[in-house]
């Protein structure tokens, strides 16, 4: 047997693990009781630990080593490459501050879920504290060596995406925000402000209109199911991809888009090719990746004219009168721009804007340069610069998100990463595809879906993240064509 | 640190782990989509191999010899007493062989309810063949040493029954079979045969009573929840037991009494006392102490003329006319007897007839004696001799039951014995419980699910089976009560 086989051999038990260890977590936030809080902590922790003991195995670091010399497949090397990437980063930390990083980190959510019940944020920031000075202890130790980033912030990115550095990011990113503040600008200006959805929307309603859309966008329940949770996630790889989603009572696009959102991430899961299942190339391949997937389905297919066209009759058909009149009014409300705080709630322009401050912040935090304390005030001031009003409580600003609570640094990038991704990837695909529109005029997504399984879903982890979708697009991505998709849709909606 | 405090922590992480594993075969059984079955049967099989690998680390070995010369009190006595049972059991089989198993029956399990769909036993026959043959392997392992019990058959009974030997089943069997036999002759001879249910009992409203019956048993829904799948059960432990039930359009007793019988299985659970959480004592001792819980909740207390006369109201108020005129009729319909082939659908005299039938073929089919090809024509004969009519398709016969399918050889015979522990304990309970029945009249239980958590519950594993229904009892179990039990209250019924 060759080492890279016995180390597969391993892996792909750990694979099936990690999947088991998944399904825990939907359990807890679908269909756990209550009462079981405290005995679940600790099967999560039991399983925590055998996932460890094995990812830090001093066995993979001999067969990785030995599997180098080993004659591989293009296929075969893409695992090993993931697997030493992985094996590396683990390996540079000290087991002292992973167990102090999991006992804060799970402490961390409760926390700030109580603290930001009560608007407290000076009852969050210790724990904020202790949080940041683990995590850049982390990435210091990370960026450390031949394959480290030489800085713990661009060491702590590599776990979301490869290759991407806050300086690669800041660039991008900053070519953005003076044509998405322009284009806000103007669209609040704009005499043409489209209607608000009027109509009853029952929770069982939208469920089944969740299911009708997931089906549309070819979620395959042979594979799956839909679910409801506090706040919505996909789940699972391989032969199971779950996801959730919620509702609202008087927002029915938060649970339809929400649902179209993860059905993205779970197609391209379950559009991984069979052979690999169960191996590292068997998962999408980054987060900014991941969240392409899910953001071209929900806004470049998900809220275009065409589809919305279609959804406008079946959601009259279920739901009866809507307060708009006809499908155009319908798409115009779908893209409706609204003033808010939150970065979940937020329309296709301002997501990126919410994105780009917290990326900008978190760098600081990290860094030290700016102080716990001084957040607040700090995002206060940019968000009222950004959005042109200001935040009044710590729950509609820095306290809104649960991600640096339990130290996801880094990770907050990746989604507006993923959203220039989908733009490049949209305009790919609509240059293959000068018919799309006829399709999803009819409800019919899948030449769309199809050209995404067809051109980056099968591949899974053969390609780091930036060449997969160099390889689906045919040119190297650039923020250009998402902005120019923004200002040419609202600048439309908004007749500006 | 002593051995036995590090033995018990070892070992409460174990059994953290196989809380998740629980959860994941629940997960399996209730919402799993049907596609995931190849990735979740690896899934099963590396946790399996993980709980394995620590159910027979050496350091348990170490931990349990100089445990035993440390200065412990009665519960630690207890719990070192079981772990060493189980590790010995554990030690004696090979891991390959314990992989198969789980792999096997995780695939078992699909297989057979997709053979059984269509009638097909030359389908299942082969996979029956595979799973026997790994489960006598493992039998004849366990079989072996000082503390072994010299056959397979005998040896896998352990698993469920610490104790009990086919023999000593055997004997309790013969002295009830011909009184079981006799009093059924009368009963289907007797002129008074009570009416059968006529209404309208739709799914949806069946899980409502199902819900209602459960809170009057005690359940408590913040440790627990009802979900249907095809075969009822209870799964989990400590803070957490899960039931299932299923729904018959037009045999709502089949919800109700399922639920009834996995609320007493889920409560056994829950009750035992907070200390024993995660540890061996933490659960029920064995499956025929569990099973006597689950029997007495359905029987004794839920097929009582006293809780009847509740239920009959409550039954009438959410369903309406049910074409019985009174609590009386009610309680003789509860009561029917039915020619019927399947098991979990019999009336507490046919029940015991169904599990005989299972005890004795199973015992041939671990021997050897019966090859898998001849199963069908020896359960149809049989049937017929101890029914009175023949079975004419396998779902009625041989393949009505999922137990083999997942190996389960030597646990058949627990159902009985539970069933005959149900009427030691209702003999007990009623002897301290003089006014019990104006309680149920009212729909309240809780005296008699007091009792039993007060005399048994609350023990978990302290004493072994056998001891925990003698220590709750005051007295030692035997057939008589059950069989004097039956024949009182059929006699009555049926006017013999």
């Amino acid at each position: 047997m060759s080492s890279f086989s016995e180390l597969m051999a391993f892996q792909r038990r750990t694979e099936a693990l990690n999947q088991t260890s998944q399904r825990l977590a939907w359990d807890q936030e679908t269909v756990m009781p209550r009462g079981a809080t405290a005995q679940r902590a600790e099967e999560m922790e039991a399983m925590e630990a055998v996932l460890h003991a094995r990812r830090t195995d001093p066995r993979m670091g001999d067969w990785i080593e030995k599997a180098s010399l080993e004659n591989l497949t293009e296929v075969e090397s893409a695992n090993l490459r993931l697997l030493k990437r992985k094996f590396s980063r683990n390996s540079k930390i000290p087991a002292d501050l992973a167990e102090a990083l999991a006992r804060e980190t799970s402490l961390g959510q409760g926390i700030w879920a109580e603290a930001r019940s009560r608007e407290d944020f000076a009852g969050f920031a210790p724990t904020l504290e202790k949080v940041i000075q683990l995590r850049r202890e982390e990435g210091e130790a990370m960026a450390q060596g031949e394959d480290g980033m030489g800085n713990a912030y661009d060491a702590l990115v590599q776990d979301y995406e490869t290759g991407a550095t806050a300086e690669s990011l800041g660039a991008m990113f900053d070519a953005m925000r003076p044509r998405l503040v322009a284009l806000l600008d103007k669209v609040k200006g704009s005499s043409h402000q489209p209607k608000k959805l009027n109509g009853t929307f029952t929770p069982d309603d939208q469920m089944k209109f969740a299911h009708v859309l997931a089906e549309r966008f070819g979620y395959d329940f042979n594979y799956g199911r839909i679910d409801k949770a506090v706040h919505p996630f996909s789940l699972g790889s391989g032969q199971e991809a779950r996801i959730t989603t919620r509702t609202v009572e008087n927002d029915p696009f938060n649970c339809f888009y929400s649902t179209i959102h993860e059905v993205g991430h779970a197609c391209y899961e379950l559009g991984i090719d069979d052979q690999h299942l169960l191996t590292p190339l068997g998962r999408g391949i980054s987060m900014g990746v991941h969240e392409s997937q899910s953001r071209i389905y929900e806004n470049q297919i998900g809220r275009s004219r065409a589809f919305t066209s279609w959804m406008y009759g079946a959601v009259r058909e279920m739901f009866g009168d809507i307060g708009v009149e006809n499908a155009e009014e319908f798409y115009a409300t779908v893209n409706r721009v609204n003033d808010g705080y939150i970065r979940t709630e937020a329309d296709e322009l301002q997501y990126n804007l919410h994105v780009l401050l917290r990326f900008d912040l978190e760098q600081k935090l990290i860094s030290g340069e700016l102080a716990v304390a001084d957040l607040p005030d700090a995002w206060n001031e940019r968000f009222e610069a950004d959005f042109g009003f200001a935040v009044t409580k710590p729950s509609q600003g820095c306290m809104q998100d649960v991600h640096w609570s339990v130290g996801l640094f880094g990770y907050f990038p990746t989604y507006s990463l993923g959203t220039v991704y989908s733009g490049n990837l949209n305009k790919a695909m609509r240059a293959d595809l000068p018919d799309l529109d006829a399709s999803l005029e009819k409800g019919d997504t899948s030449p769309a879906t199809g050209w995404l399984r067809e051109n980056l879903h099968q591949y899974g982890g053969l390609r780091d993240p930036r060449e997969t979708i160099t390889h689906a697009c045919g040119f190297e991505p650039s923020e250009a064509p998402l902005m120019d998709y923004l200002e040419d849709k609202f600048s439309d909606i908004y007749k500006l």
